[in-house]
């Protein structure tokens, strides 16, 4: 089995769930198309009868009965004539349709007459026990080659007849499919986990988001504890990027449409770029990108050799014209907010400056666990095609080769991959997984040899000449409501401490204990942790179950011998224990555990 | 003098402004119009030749010579057709066009025919020395009551006649004059102070902002300096403001027009709207005001009486369409940052909430050394047109008698004044006075009983109706970029420590004493302190210069001593004093003026 092509196995299997069902309903199923999907199977058909669940599975047995009885896959030669009279005389009339339309094809790319294409055409069919079907193939040798419990029958929706609304509306019968039993169950687990992960339902639950109708679709509003993260976040990223000697800067979300004809933004995004109209005889863009803005932050004051490199980042929102039906949740809106930043260097410095980016790449991805599972690509030119990138030749090998050193001397292991260069400059791409084993592909670290030129940027050399800086990019995390979704769904809603927008739930066991909860609530605050107190005059029990079902990571119940003794019983969401804890022992670990 | 009034005074002068022009300049200086203006007078006149600033001079010496001579203001009444044949004698020809006017006008109202009028008019005139002038008066009773260098000729500029640009363009000599010499002094040294502290004029030397032609006007880039300004005082505000229960939320810079028709800001906005079209059917508004997004998350959950007061804050870009005329620094801006919070509360909170509120702000300005120097307003009805106001009466009454309590609660001693009131409730205003002494309107606590309702808000209360909040709206510093252009001028860019964009600069003293430098500067950045590395091989002399010109609050030179010992001297920028402190005593210094 190692070596099998799933496309034929799972193709297989819905001409093994045709004949299943046409052993149970005879010649009343009507069959149309049955090809394999990107995880398992389908066939249309029209019946009489609904399909449900009930009889899904007295389909599935059937199937697996099929699998058993090892029938084999029997490929015939047939002239096209002779094929029509058998599906007419088998009353499939969705076949006799394909058919037709297999003649006309056929007509037309060889230039014959239809009536002789009909004539001399040879169509193949395939025999499976009762059930012979117009088919290419190919097909496994019999159906004993079926796994075991590696396939499962899923659902039924309404599909028109080759996919065209103008036709008739069919049942398709959907399946999935794996190589084996283990597959297959490694599918359904993460399927589910999927779904109880999905960041708009977890986004909702936990109250971290909201889309209004009166503000739009794609324009997330962030409630307090959604705020928290991204605050979080945003401390973060900066504080590492500080470290390596990036300054914030702040711009505004409108700039002159003149400043994205000369970066090329206007060219790139055409019909995703929001313009804003003024009273004043002034058309606005708003900003699709942050570069632009920063390089005229750069250009505020004249530059010398001694002044580069010259590190902004900056987290500010970007606004894009997308498609409606493309929006969703957060993974896909209008207002995205950007953590984008950019040196301004030498070319003499550019490796020490992709080196720096890289570390910062490294602290922000460890400090979330992820480090351990990425891999790099290094993009370079199409070789084939040098005439497609801006920028001298000759930069560009110094460049592509300072970054395959790069990634030799920080053992990167990149993977060259030829074309996938910017249009400006060879990057380097880092692909992580997340908890499901999804890929995911944020930070990037970009060479740009032609934005500063096309602004006329440049510093004064040791010889007093003017010399265009060169632009690294750099993003860290990208977008933050991108990566907070991602985020949701890496962590099932359970944010590391540090992370967790509420860290402590104080509960009150009666209404006396309050003030006492409060106090403590204000003493958290005042070393910045976040905390809630639960005043509600609901059951212990309840209130627990709350801060749980909020996935809060420490509970603190407050009742006589907590307010006497300063003695905490800590509940920790992460292992569902409890322990008994001194105030002050309370404290030291928080502070350690967000460090 | 006490009671003079300063508009008659200078008023005056422009008279004897005009008597001294006759002197020197015979009948060739013609007269156009001399009024009095908020600091001081001015006269419009007609002269072959330009006016030096050695012209001035000696104009001034005549003023001066006049005011010796004591000469008394004659006031006669004179037929209008004999003053008519007056100033043609004198061939004042602004006159006779102002004589005609005046019969004009006196027509219209009278309904009379013109010449009529005419025939029957009665103007009047001032005789002063020499000279008769058209005019209505008041004067002084005699130039003598001119007091001692209390005035100063200061320049002439291009005015069109009657300030309308169809006609000839004339030359007007501006004269500043205040009641006594101490307070022309007084004005003198604050002009001066201004022009120094000019946050335009600063904030390009310090670097802080800039405005670039292809971002637009009105749209400020923030250099990192000045957005380590920005971040401070936020990080400030929002430290406050938490400590009293505000939790940060973010919301998106476009909105659906729906939006503002609903609260009342499309119709309170018009123009000043940026409206922003979608290729996808759909427009939008980018938003003008925080308010309307805030309500969103409100309404997101379900809320009880239990889940009151629920306290929003947000610093966010808000954009507003001004005339490129008004456009001007940091003082009007395109872009707006605004630091705006809310309170969703019960009817029962209010109070509280308010009180709340005060405190920040006083908060907030006693660390700015502004607070001492306060006042506050109490802004109600109009008690003659209650229907102007939005809401209950009763709730009115209430909320007016409440804010009265605060105040007499906390001492504001706030002024009661009718009509200030906003279209949806009362409100507290306090104003403070900048080092100049210039006042400064700013943070603000509005009751708000009407959004809430418009926008169908409500919580449920204990016996499980429906209510609707009553919002409280607060600002502490108002927008960020007028804010800092007011905080620039009142420190004259010497800003404290805290708020300081560079705190520190480390100067080599040579080439090789730049690793201890920048490893000081790591230590910095550790604590989170602002710190820059003078690198450059320019003297040791011009580098202490150039972090004095940037005001930068402390410098140390780092040479071989200092390498050695790690006892460094600390120049101060404050008080220009140079101490020999341990790197320990430094920090422990430094950590204790941050807070």
């Amino acid at each position: 089995m190692s070596t099998i092509n799933l496309e034929t196995y799972r193709h297989s299997l819905s001409h093994i769930l045709a004949l299943a069902l046409r052993r149970i309903y005879g010649r009343e199923v009507k069959f149309a198309t049955g090809p394999a999907t990107a995880e398992g199977f389908f066939y249309d058909i029209s019946l009489p009868k609904a399909v449900s669940e009930k009889s899904l599975l007295k389909i599935q047995q059937e199937m697996e009965k099929i699998v058993k009885e090892k029938l084999s896959f029997q490929k015939k030669l047939m002239p096209w004539k002779e094929a029509v009279e058998f599906f007419k005389t088998e009353e499939q009339n969705f076949k006799l349709e394909i058919l037709e339309e297999i003649a006309l094809l056929e007509a037309e790319k060889s230039g014959e007459e239809i009536t002789k294409t009909k004539q001399n055409l040879t169509v193949t069919t395939y025999q499976l026990g009762d059930f012979e079907d117009l088919c290419r193939g190919p097909h496994l040798e019999n159906t004993g080659e079926i796994q075991r419990e590696s396939f499962l029958l899923t659902k039924t929706a309404g599909a028109y007849f080759q996919n065209d609304e103008k036709n008739e509306m069919l049942t398709r019968i959907y399946g999935i499919a794996f190589p084996n039993k283990k597959e297959l169950k490694k599918y359904l687990f993460q399927r589910e986990e999927a779904k109880k992960r999905d960041h708009r339902k977890l986004g909702k639950e936990l109250d971290l988001f909201h889309f209004s109708d009166l503000v739009g679709p794609g324009l997330p509003l962030f409630t307090p504890k959604g705020t928290a993260i991204k605050e979080e976040l945003q401390k973060r990223v900066e504080k590492i990027c500080r470290n390596y000697g990036f300054q914030k800067v702040s711009t505004p979300h409108l700039a002159k449409i003149e400043l994205y004809e000369i970066s090329g933004h206007k060219q790139k995004f055409g019909d995703e770029l929001f313009h804003v109209k003024s009273h004043h005889k002034q058309n606005y863009v708003l900003k699709p990108v942050q570069c632009p803005h920063q390089t005229q932050i750069y250009a505020s004051n004249p530059r010398s050799y001694r002044d580069l490199p010259i590190r902004y980042m900056e987290s500010e929102k970007q606004y894009r014209d997308e498609k409606p039906g493309e929006i969703s949740g957060l993974g896909r809106v209008i207002a995205i907010t950007v953590e984008d930043g950019h040196s301004f260097c030498r070319v003499d410095q550019v490796k020490e400056e992709i080196i720096g980016m890289i570390k910062i790449i490294k602290d922000f991805y460890s400090a979330l666990g992820m480090w351990e599972n990425h891999w790099v690509s290094l993009s370079v030119r199409d070789p084939k095609h040098p005439e497609k990138y801006i920028g001298e030749p000759k930069d560009w090998d110094k460049c592509e080769a300072m970054l395959q050193e790069i990634s030799d001397e920080m053992q990167l292991e990149a993977k060259r991959q030829e074309g996938e260069a910017a249009l400006y400059g060879p990057k380097l791409d880092f692909m992580f997984r997340d908890a499901l084993g999804k890929e995911i592909q944020i930070p990037t670290v970009q060479v740009d040899f032609a934005t500063a030129k096309r602004f006329d940027l440049f510093y004064t050399d040791e010889k007093g000449q003017k010399v265009p800086p060169v632009m690294v990019h750099r993003a860290i995390l990208g977008s933050y409501e991108r990566f907070m979704a991602l985020l949701i769904e890496h962590f099932a809603g359970s944010f590391p401490f540090w992370l967790a927008p509420v860290q402590i739930k104080v509960i009150s066991v009666g209404e006396k204990h309050i003030p006492f909860c409060e106090k403590l609530q204000q003493e958290f605050l005042g070393e910045d942790f976040r905390s809630q107190v639960d005043k509600s005059n609901e059951t212990v029990g309840k209130k627990i179950h709350g801060a749980s079902s909020q996935k809060i990571p420490y509970v603190l119940v407050i009742g006589d011998r907590e307010v006497e003794s300063d003695i905490f019983s800590v509940r920790s969401h992460e292992n569902g224990t409890t322990e008994l804890l001194s105030k002050k022992d309370f404290f030291e670990k928080i502070r350690k555990e967000r460090e």
